[in-house]
C-alpha cells in the first residue's frame, strides 16, 4: 500500500471511499473566520489552491471549467440577461465571467463570508479582476436571507455557487431556498446551481434538486455536466431551472460570436453539455 | 498536511503534481507477469481495482465510461464495421463493446500480455462476458509486430486500447505504427487511440498523436474528450484519425436507434464528445 510523503495537501472524500492529493510548495495563509477554516497553498503544478474547511475550493489552474460553466450556459440561455445575482462565489471567479457578457447592466455577489473575498483577491488576482467593474456589486451577507428579501421579479439569472450542500449552504439546497428565487425572477429568468457529481451524485443529490426545483415551480430542469479535475471523480455539474423557458435552446448565434475570450466554453461546448449520459436518464427518471 | 492512513491505494502522478486513492478493502492478487507487474484490489466504493506497475488500469464502477467512449464515437463513424481489432485491451472490456454492434462479423484482441486477461476473466468478470462470442478472436502477442504483419486493406476499425506511452506501450504511439495502421485499413477505415488527459496533454502527448498520425497519412483527426475518474484529472481522450472521412459526421440515426445497452454513450453524448475546448484549439493549432 503506498501513502504520499509529506508535502502534499490530500482532501479524502470520506463517503466517497476516494481522495485527491496536491503536491504543495508551501502553504501561504490559515486563517479561521466567523464561518470557516480557510487554508491557501502554493501547489507545485496547478497554482495557488483555496481549501475550506479541509475541502478544495479551487486552483489557479482549472477553476476555469467550473466558473465558465456555471456561467456561459445559463447567460446564453437567456433571451437577454441584464441583471445577474451570484449567490456564494466569493472568490469572484463566476462573477468575472458573468460580467465578460456586454448585455449585463448590473451583477451582485452575495456570498456570505467576506475573507473568501479578500483571500481570492490576495490569491488568486485573476479572478478578481473584474472587481473594480461600476456593474459589479459586492454584500457580504446570507444569500438565503438576501434572497428572501429582494424585489419580486427583478432579476434575470440567479447563479447558486456554494459549497457543497453541508454546513452553511444546506439551505440553498431546498425548496425554500428555490421558492425564493422563482419569486425573485423576471419573466424568462433562470435559476443554476452547482449539483455535485453525475457519477457520485445523480441518484442523490442531484435527484433532490431536480424534485425541489420543481416542487418549487421550476418547470423546466436540467444538469449540465463538466470536467473539473480537483473536484471528486474530476467530473461536476451545473444544474439549471427556468419556469418555462426550454432549457436546451440556447442563443447559439451570440455564443458562436461571444466577444470574449473563454478556455473551455464554446458553442459546441455548450451543445454538448446539454446531452444527458444514459445512466442519468435512469438515475433521474428521464425519458 | 493531511495523510492518508494505511487501507488506501494511492497513485502518485509524479510529473504532474497530482495523486488519487481509493479506499481498499483487500488485496486480492499480486503478480508478476514477463512484462509488468499486476495487482488487483477490492475497494470500498467502486469495485474491484486492477493496478499495473503501480497505475489504476480500471475500476468496476467506472470503466465503462472509457470503453464506451473508445469504442461507440468509432464504429458509428464508420458506415459499416465489420472487422475490428483491437490492440491491447487485455481486459476486455473494449471487445465487449465492439461486439455489441451487430453488424461486427469478426473482432480481434490483440494484448501482449495473457496475463492480464485471465485476470480480467477471474476479477472483472462482466467485462469478459462476451469473450465466448463466435465472433471473438484473441491473439496474445505484440501489437506492433502483429499490424505489421497483417493483411493490407483488411480491417475496418483499430482501437489502440493501450496504457500510457511508456514502457511497452511506447511503440504505440509512433508514426511506423501509425503507418502499419494505414496499410492495413480497408478504404474507408478508422484507427482511434487513447490519447490521455486534455488537461495535461493537450500540448504534448495529443499533440504528438495528431502530428504522427498526420506524417502517417491520416488526413483526418480529431480528440474526443470524456470523464475517466481514476485517470489522472478524471478526463481523458480518444483521438479518432481516417484517410478522409470527416470525423465530425458519424451515424447519428443508428447511434439513435442502437440496439443495445450503454451506460454512458448515445447519439447527444457521441456529438457531445466531439466539441473541442477552446484551449485546446490553441494547443492543437486548430482553426
Amino acid at each position: 500500500m503506498n501513502n504520499l510523503p509529506s508535502g502534499w495537501f490530500t482532501e479524502e472524500f470520506q463517503n466517497e471511499g476516494t481522495a485527491f492529493s496536491l503536491k504543495i510548495k508551501e502553504k501561504l495563509h490559515d486563517e479561521k473566520s466567523e464561518y470557516q477554516h480557510i487554508e491557501i497553498y502554493s501547489t507545485e503544478t496547478f497554482g495557488n489552491l483555496m481549501v475550506i474547511d479541509g475541502c478544495v475550493m479551487l486552483t489557479e489552474r482549472d477553476n476555469f471549467l467550473y466558473h465558465e460553466m456555471m456561467t456561459h450556459p445559463a447567460l446564453f440561455t437567456h433571451a437577454n440577461p441584464e441583471k445577474v445575482v451570484v449567490i456564494g462565489g466569493g472568490d469572484c471567479g463566476t462573477l468575472k465571467e458573468v460580467l465578460k457578457h456586454p448585455g449585463v447592466k448590473e451583477a451582485w455577489q452575495v456570498e456570505i463570508d467576506e475573507l473568501v473575498t479578500r483571500m481570492a483577491e490576495r490569491y488568486f488576482p485573476d479572478l478578481c479582476s473584474s472587481n473594480q467593474d461600476p456593474r459589479a456589486n459586492f454584500f457580504f451577507g446570507d444569500g438565503i436571507k438576501w434572497m428572501s428579501d429582494v424585489v419580486p421579479g427583478s432579476i434575470d439569472v440567479i447563479i447558486v455557487d456554494s459549497t457543497d450542500p453541508v454546513g452553511p449552504a444546506e439551505g440553498l439546497f431546498a425548496v425554500d431556498f428555490y421558492r425564493n428565487c422563482m419569486l425573485a425572477l423576471k419573466e424568462g429568468g433562470i435559476l443554476v446551481q452547482q449539483s455535485e457529481s453525475p457519477l457520485l451524485h445523480s441518484k442523490t443529490i442531484i435527484k433532490s434538486v431536480h424534485q425541489d426545483m420543481k416542487k418549487a415551480g421550476f418547470d423546466q430542469v436540467h444538469t449540465l455536466p463538466f470536467p473539473q479535475p480537483v473536484y471528486p471523480t474530476g467530473w461536476w455539474s451545473a444544474t439549471m431551472a427556468s419556469k418555462q423557458k426550454p432549457l436546451t435552446c440556447f442563443r447559439e448565434e451570440d455564443a458562436q460570436q461571444k466577444p470574449f475570450v473563454t478556455q473551455y466554453y464554446n458553442k459546441d461546448i455548450h451543445r454538448g453539455a446539454l446531452a444527458v449520459p444514459e445512466f442519468m436518464k435512469v438515475d433521474l427518471d428521464l425519458d
